[in-house]
């Protein structure tokens, strides 16, 4: 008799993780790993900072090989495998290999970790030689071999999010003059204006010409197939020089295949899991930049895609899928990013966000020592987002030099336990002068909301 | 008629919140503060980096001056005042200037922010030139002028807590030969021996000589009654030569104003409270290190003398005493703390104090990355404890080079919100590479722990 099999279709962070945990319960189970492409267990993050020249080599961003799996965690994982088709009720995936043709794989049960995909603007000139995006280490490989090959001199990156800052840094270290164009009127919807505005004076600070309200309408090449040109709506100019092009747009979960087999896709767009990342297909699991997830503080189906969740949806899929019955508690929306010499976090729900969830909100901001200033503590911004009626924390945003990063957890934390701002302002938080100010900013912010909330 | 008044005796952190307090809810209430010292609103947790030599001056440690007070908020401020009688009945607190006689005032509440003093060991050689501790800033400038005139060559520090090891890098920082001598068998007791040996091991590698298990039991002096020598029981020698001692062996509650006016002392030896801040005296307050707290965890009153904490009591007497009606939720315990390059942090209750708290516990540690290791992150060691029966954290403990000190944060508001290893390990907590691993060390921490408590 055949033992049990778990298919993962996918061998990043979310498929790795549950390949991983499934072995760690089950030691019986037959595990295989389909990746379509050529890379495994690497660092998605970590690629604007490859770009950048630390690690000055990509494979310090990869973290265990597919030996590494077969050898010490008797995981079978097949790169350059994509899996086609999946047949739910027959419990088979059609896989394809590089140079050979369909096979039909039997599961017991399977976890779809098929991550994102770039958005791609809707414009022309997305194919000429020099329009890259950093979605994938193989991307980012090609675009780092253009700037050592290429040398060119100017870059434009469309999108002002999480990778569109990162990568303006990254391309600014690589020594290019950058402009980032960005449809929003304010950059970094993630956050609110406020915190937005110090994002832009950073890069104003470092030399990137940032192009807000603008719309990226085309790119032009050379003769020679080579991006010389973008063609702007919205911006003062009509158009910009450049050599090179980052599509930073965002992405979009890979859910084509679990679609095509029937599977629920959720109102994101992604694939709809419920607490235990179950599909709508029995013993069919989804994980990762392609599932959805609860958002803790709307209590509603959110699209975060993030290396973070994907690792815990992953652990929580992987053990459900060799018979455990682990849950997943969701999310709040909690990401940082470094934008140069600024650290700009945030979690829960934005001002923006908060109100389409229909909440009466109110919001308060300060701005207060990240340590003590006798040792050169500097200010950072916290905002916090509130519900007026009741007080109860629905989001907070930071950005400022220092002390950001981990404090921003504080507040992640406390948005899981849903802590009303008058008990944040009483958490008995850390102090020593290196490391923050006897009134912690978190704890001064709260007063300050409770100044506004008694408004 | 008389307008109320407020009298707050003490003007650091605990009393000068408490005025500022009051000042904000009521703006006709007279208010007066009654320091004994020469010194108000400076920061005491400053003084070993003052000693070290950053800042130069003790000045910069200085908040708001006197004037500040009388003129911005309209509190009057009489330093070299010390209040020596209350009579809680007659509503009179008897005060003594320097150089005049003792003055009988009147009050419509009073808060008793008298802090805490030194615990002196019960050795001979206390007097002789060359013995100090840090307890207050005036402590501090003799220590630092002591070191500049005389230039002593070696320190003894006894005592190996927060002061203690904070002093040891500070002399160490102003050139001395240091040697740091605890009584306790590991070294600094408020973490589990795990994280102590991380501080030995750091103490060890920048060259201060620990003596641990080992009593000071006199200090001895040359002709002119300059230290000379400390005799040692319990160490490898009877004696070391040294050219200074610091006393770094605790502070105990300045109580005995309080105790002598029939106002209750609780079980610690602190001024007892309730969660308004009153004390067994009807409009009588008490806040910072002379007074009592409710730790969360525990449930107990316990005495957790930090700058934090008497600034939210401060602010809750101060509320209260000027009409309102605040709550001070209580402690967690929570500290931090750099020696040398190590930084080192707890929250809730270390594994002997859970167990004297009467649980039955479970402790998991584990070395995790601070951030991802191709930006060179660095290990750090993340200890938990939790009730074994219920899983429920109770404290927390970390050390690690960076990444510390913010991150037990995320524990202290896990232990505010009381929630489970298993809430713990669902954080949805930031990253990006810069600042953290994907798998944050609290998570990695809390799967431990998950193990741990299956066995």
């Amino acid at each position: 008799m055949a033992s049990d099999r778990l298919i993962v279709i996918g061998g990043v962070a979310a498929g790795l993780s549950a390949a991983s945990r499934a072995r760690r319960l089950n030691t019986n189970l037959e595990i295989r790993v389909y990746e379509k492409g050529p890379d495994i267990s690497y660092s998605a993050c970590g690629l604007p900072y490859f770009i950048a020249g630390s690690p000055r080599e990509a494979d310090a961003l990869r973290v265990y090989s597919a030996e590494f799996f077969r050898t010490q965690r008797n995981i079978q994982v097949f790169t350059n495998h994509e899996a086609v088709q999946i047949l739910p009720g027959r419990r088979r995936v059609t896989v394809v290999a590089q140079g050979s043709g369909p096979e039909d794989v039997h599961f017991t049960s399977l976890v779809l970790a098929t991550g994102a995909e770039p958005a791609r603007p809707a414009i022309n000139g997305l194919d000429l030689t020099g329009v890259f995006h950093v979605n994938d280490l193989q991307a980012a490989i090609k675009l780092k071999h253009f700037l050592e090959s290429e040398k060119p001199r100017r870059a434009a990156i469309i999108g002002g999010g999480y990778i569109g800052l990162e990568m303006a840094e990254a391309m600014t270290a690589a020594g290019l003059e950058v402009t980032l164009v960005d449809r929003s009127a304010a950059l970094f919807e993630a956050v609110d204006e406020e915190i937005a505005s110090l994002v832009e004076a950073e890069l104003d600070g470092r030399g990137v010409r940032v192009c807000k309200g603008a719309r990226a309408a085309g790119i032009f090449g050379d003769r020679t197939g080579r991006v010389r040109q973008m063609a702007l709506e919205g911006a003062g100019e009509a158009s910009l020089e450049t050599d090179c092009v980052i599509l930073a747009t965002g992405v979009r979960p890979r859910a084509k295949l679990a679609e095509e087999a029937g599977i629920e896709i959720g109102v994101t767009g992604a694939i709809a899991v419920d607490e235990f990342m179950e599909t709508s297909a029995a013993s069919i699991y989804a994980a990762g930049d392609c599932a959805e997830a609860r958002h803790l503080v709307s209590g509603r189906p959110a699209y975060v895609p993030l290396g973070t969740t994907a690792n815990k949806q992953g652990r929580v899929a992987g053990e459900n899928a060799a018979g455990g019955r682990a849950r997943f508690a969701g999310i709040v929306g909690t990401a940082v990013t470094k934008v140069f010499n600024l650290e700009v976090a945030r979690t829960g729900l934005s001002s923006e966000e908060a109100r389409q969830a229909g909440f009466k909100i109110a919001a308060a901001s300060v701005r207060a020592a990240s340590r003590a200033r006798y040792l050169g503590g500097k200010d950072i911004l916290v905002r916090l987002i509130a519900e007026r009626s009741t007080g109860r924390l629905l989001g907070g945003q930071m950005a400022g030099p220092e002390g950001v990063a981990k404090r921003i957890d504080v507040l992640a934390t406390a948005l899981h336990a849903r802590l009303t701002v008058e008990q944040l302002g009483q958490l008995d938080l850390s102090y020593a002068p290196p490391f923050s100010a006897a009134w912690d900013p978190i704890l001064i912010a709260a007063q300050e909301m409770q100044r506004e909330l008694r408004r």
